[in-house]
């Protein structure tokens, strides 16, 4: 069984040269599935399909997201590309590092790309579990949109040939991140009905906290059942049994 | 000694646009020293300094040439890029192969781009001791100048100390196993006191499972911390405050 290739999430991209020319970059590498969340000037945009210089079989095929949740929903593992350091506490890994990861993933992996301008914001890298960084001149980063991209598909491309996958298929794969968000979503009501939401001007930073908390493990289904099954145990208490 | 960097050589260039990309391209990756043979367009190109995005310092510093042979005339080796195999009998390299081969040259080693349309000419490759090739989709190969530049420029830069990332520098660092049993601890009351560990013959299990859960993540102290201050405040909410 081969690797999953990724898939490349474009988060608010601005340009519609630049979703051309992200194509084209992928197409290259053999990466096919483009996400779009989002886009400033929706989808379909005229202007890339020129910038694609031939890569129409991937635009025709980009689907389109509100959020990065949904972008994301079917994947087991979330990368974020992001050229400064968070405050986040994840860990940061270059491409090749990168490559090998998704390589191995039992299944599908995202890598997000933030808007050309600003890059992803902190919300966006909160839903990652790892940060992807190109290692750059530090006197000179200077990577577009397209190119980033290109070297993320051009690590993972290159030991598809020789590839062979034996390692982690002994364990559960993470949870497809729907389900992931499940149980954040359930989590959040209870700490909402428990007032732990104080004051209101930190929630924001407090919700981001507890979603990098919970990405970190890359749980599996039975996990997230499980978990969820606890917290429903603590916030609906069933009435003592008798034995 | 630190090896030399190489000299990106671009024969023939057409656009002056794809001039500067390709010194952007260079210098996100460290590379500074740009050759030029018989610009399509003369040198200076007006439309070389846009295109480099603030890489101005590897345009001003762009040697011109009349002939590749005169370009090339102070490097011990000659690699040129194509993606079509020629004739020639030149073992072909790819990038990463290529990179290392550059890095334990005892002399600068010159790589030479063709021109966008056409690339390089049978004459040209003839003056290189190997080709370098972009393994690249047999379906679809596109890759532009400053693209096949940036490759090149990225495979050398990667084993160059300077550039690696400084990983998981600021991660903190797992709890100590203490502060994880106390979690373990607390959710352990709370489950037993919401009747969760039902039926009593398979609790051993359930809890096996739920410490298997909770010790894979390797989150931190603070996270800890975060976590129980969760659990407490579901488990004994607070009064509704009025703000």
């Amino acid at each position: 069984m081969s690797a999953s290739p990724p898939a490349i999430v474009l988060v608010r991209p601005q340009l519609g040269e630049n979703i051309g020319q992200a194509a084209r970059a992928m197409l290259n590498f053999g990466l096919t599935d483009l996400r779009l969340v989002a886009p400033r000037d929706g989808w379909p945009n005229p202007a890339a399909g020129p910038a694609a210089s031939g890569a129409d079989v991937v635009l025709a095929h980009a689907r389109v997201f509100a959020t990065v949740a949904d972008a994301v929903a079917d994947c087991g593992d979330v990368l974020a590309t992001t050229v400064r350091r968070r405050g986040l506490s994840l860990p940061a890994l270059a491409p090749d590092t990168a490559a090998e990861r998704i390589r191995v993933a039992p299944v599908a992996t995202a890598v997000l790309f933030g808007p050309e301008r600003s890059g992803l914001e902190t919300d966006d890298v909160a839903s990652a579990t790892a940060i992807l960084t190109v290692p750059i001149n530090p006197g000179f980063g200077s990577l577009n949109l397209a190119q980033a991209v290109m070297l993320v598909a051009y690590e993972w491309s290159r030991k598809e040939a020789l590839f062979s996958p034996t390692v982690r298929d002994d364990l559960e794969p993470p949870a497809p991140f729907a389900e992931l968000e499940g149980f954040i979503a359930q989590l959040d009501a209870a700490l909402d009905r428990a007032g732990y939401f104080h004051p209101p001007d930190r929630t924001p930073t407090t919700r981001q906290t507890i979603r990098t908390i919970l990405t970190k493990p890359g749980w599996s289904s039975s996990e997230v059942r499980q978990l969820r099954g606890m917290l429903r145990a603590i916030t609906e208490p069933r009435p003592p049994r008798r034995n």
